[in-house]
């Protein structure tokens, strides 16, 4: 998904107050410059009434640059009360991961991302553990450790919203960091912080989900992506999934078997983000 | 979904070579008209070079009868070189199910027929076998009995054809129905004439699909609902799924296992045909 | 699955405190009288120090009756401290289904029951609703109507254990009965009391679970079969499974998605407990 | 499962012709040793008329070391006329892993590996390219260039095979290696020899399955893990996966999604593998 010029698209995404025409003046501005649609989403939230649009636009065939794009496109969004965003596949997010000890999920990510799948610049990862600093420097990306303890907490993550800021960050992963997040970064990353759940939420809140899936005798375990909110474990789910368990499976049957779901269920949730295809509503999310 | 008046809806269904500005046209064709949109969905063809849409359209909100849409849209449709037509979710289409001696497709579409989960009406169904006309009635449907044997096989399709006549038919489903049909019936209706094969085409194509299955050793089962062609099992693929089977599994038991996904993946094509759902390009299909 | 006397086989299922030897004193007992092994079980249960077989023996094979096997058994099954039993698949369960009046659960039940998936008895169908009487009655099985307000529930439930008991009911299926069941008939079909709870548990336990879960905004759905206890939704699980929703679908679209998942997952609870699969310990289940 | 002394276990694995009294005179041997069985699986072959069996034994809880087990196991096997081994979990299989280009499979194994999830040692990786010698020996894996081309195809598997030989090899994986292997090297690694296949077999056998998944429009890709044999594609199947696609994907989407179904389904079908859970019945496998 690395895109070249010949593939460039622009991602145009809205959402406005639902009315009638919405589709039609947007495409019509679109077609008006020449913009030949790859791919396009359409939403009504009949409880919000409100209308939500993705756009995928062939960027060579548009007759205007894409910051014409945007001044051109301005007075028709106030119009329709839009909020709005145009993004270039050329000018990927940067995107920052939190790690701990665990490997499985910053692995799966890194992997995909050095193999195209993942469109975005990983300018660097924050880890509170020293143990994954080689793995993530043979894929020759900078590795900085902030060790969180608990009198040292807000110190840890002022250096870390230090290096976030550094950084130019559009977007924080949390690929398995077991910290809580301070309510500040939450509220400065809110829709940009993603983490993974080891649980299919809102089953198993909070802490050592696996052994309460196990104490429970659920028959399936599973993996929940989400915005990270100030609520703990309740912000707007992006992707969830499930992988079947049995009687013979042991707490450690659950852990290891839970960790592809939650590869899984994290990069994919990742990837839609970072194709604007995620859209939040309220507390819930449109996944075109 | 037998829907109601308060529900009503238009679905606007076409396609047509792709080139900048359908989606423009179209949407502003509707809207011009108050149409508001509960769904769109588009697809671009880039080797047939070919674009889909397909838009349901809150009838009440629309300003002009289905009538006059139709003789208005005309003329853009004709500009576009468009393959078109609008359908009246007041007005299903009649389904004649074929059946033979297998109850459990037949079973699963009568029910979710009679509990509204499929909008169309049932003139009738015709079987080769008498074993499930109580069933057929109970749920106040006819019931025709058209044995076929090797001599009387043009007799028994010609009769069957006028029972399809006779019930103004749009689609014919064949829920298990055991026999090749003739060429010209398949003809006659082509994308309109829907199959459900007990494999996972293209493996095991023609009969006895579950012991190739056992005899093979895969480790899961499926069922595929396609439209008939007069290549027998290669037709567009309209839905597909599997379900997991083990070495414990016999042939019986993958029978047993495989009724329900025959039965689940025929409903669930069925609906889509049913919701306009299903475009045919070549030999494959658009399903929105 | 309604066997023959060709098919006939004893399903014997033993627990015990778990020590070395079980499997050989069993397995000798059976082979020194013949019988020929069909299907056996393990697991030895860590926590609980525990060990659980399940044995489908060839009735054609073993050499003596099941009333003798059962007194020669004794003696072993004492000293290894074992609870069991040897049931005889000539003599299946008889099954009491209580309804509502939602069908989709009960339909399925009956329709598995007339094709033989379900080896068991089904003397009657208790609702307090008149609706499923027709359904019920096409199948040849009693249907009683109990209709259940507040003010006589005591009265109404007596009636209902009456009818249990004039059946020899082994085992109750709740397909969707919609009433909370007293704790006495909780305690006295204890094990042998199965629900089907529209909701993947242990989220969204009680009332509404479709409401809950379209609010939360889940991307997966799904349903529980488990045995009641007097905890309401916390008993033990026997079978759970999923469906993929997505931000398009409204609350009725989950319902009707998850009357898929509902009779599919109490239909294999069912069978499983027919066949003598699930065994309890503590609050969880072992299905063999 | 890298196990430790505490962890250690015996895999006991036979086969022979199906009779009565197998599983008491099996049992009785280990437990009149002190063996406590972790686990135990059985199956009657009824086609072919023959009993597996696979029991894990406790070490710690024989009294007896695994060599005089093999030495005292053996007259009763040769009166079961049985095919058997015993494997020591601290013992595991050496597995040479033969790659070409693309990575997915490959990072996946060392990275279960890595972590532990594969009892196994990898002495070396061999590959017909050079562009994954770095992450190989990242893992400080060696790693062995053996490029093969139309001319020197008979010397390189030459040299491809006395690296197996010096390096004790009891099994090779194909992890997108795509090369077909010489028959000599099929017959002497029969059952040792696993190739992961990108498509759900039988269909799309030999090259570019993907296209042709493609080209069919089917509505699930797959993959499938299998023995390799002399025939092509045609190898006792392991395990099988597969994956949702729809219309909007295009061919490179396919081999996106599938990299993820392939990398799931070869690791499991190692891991069982190792574990000692396959077993081999003509052209299918019995998977405990």
């Amino acid at each position: 998904m690395n895109t070249s010029q010949q593939d460039r698209s622009y991602c145009l995404v809205t959402s406005c107050p639902d009315r009638v025409g919405i589709v039609a003046a947007v495409s019509q501005f679109v077609a008006e410059r020449g913009g030949s649609l790859d791919e396009s989403n359409h939403h009504s939230d009949h409880d919000g009434q409100r209308f939500f649009m993705r756009n995928v636009i062939d960027a060579n065939s548009l007759s205007i640059s894409v910051e014409a794009f945007r001044e051109q496109f301005t007075p028709l969004a106030q119009k329709l009360d839009m909020k709005w965003h145009i993004r270039d596949s050329l000018k990927p997010q940067n995107v920052v991961i939190f790690a701990s000890k665990a490997s499985h999920c910053l692995s799966d990510l890194l992997y995909r991302w050095h193999s195209g799948e993942l469109n975005c610049a990983i300018p660097c990862v924050i880890s509170n553990h020293e143990n994954l600093r080689s793995i993530v420097e043979w894929y020759g990306i900078p590795f900085h450790y902030v060790p969180v303890d608990k009198d040292s907490k807000a110190a840890a993550f002022a250096r870390m919203s230090a290096i976030v800021a550094e950084n130019n960050t559009d977007t924080i992963v949390l690929a398995r960091y077991m910290q809580i997040i301070p309510a500040e970064l939450c509220r400065d990353f809110s829709g940009r912080l993603i983490n993974i759940h080891h649980s299919f939420l809102p089953s198993f809140i909070g802490a050592n989900p696996y052994q309460k899936a196990f104490d429970r005798g659920v028959k399936l375990i599973g993996a929940t992506s989400h915005y990270v909110t100030e609520e703990l474990d309740e912000g707007p789910i992006i992707e969830q999934d499930v992988i079947r368990v049995s009687h013979s499976c042991n707490k450690d049957d659950l852990v290891r078997l839970g960790r592809d779901v939650e590869r899984s269920v994290l990069s994919k949730a990742l990837r839609y983000h970072l194709e604007d295809r995620v859209m939040i509503q309220g507390n819930k999310t449109i996944v075109f």
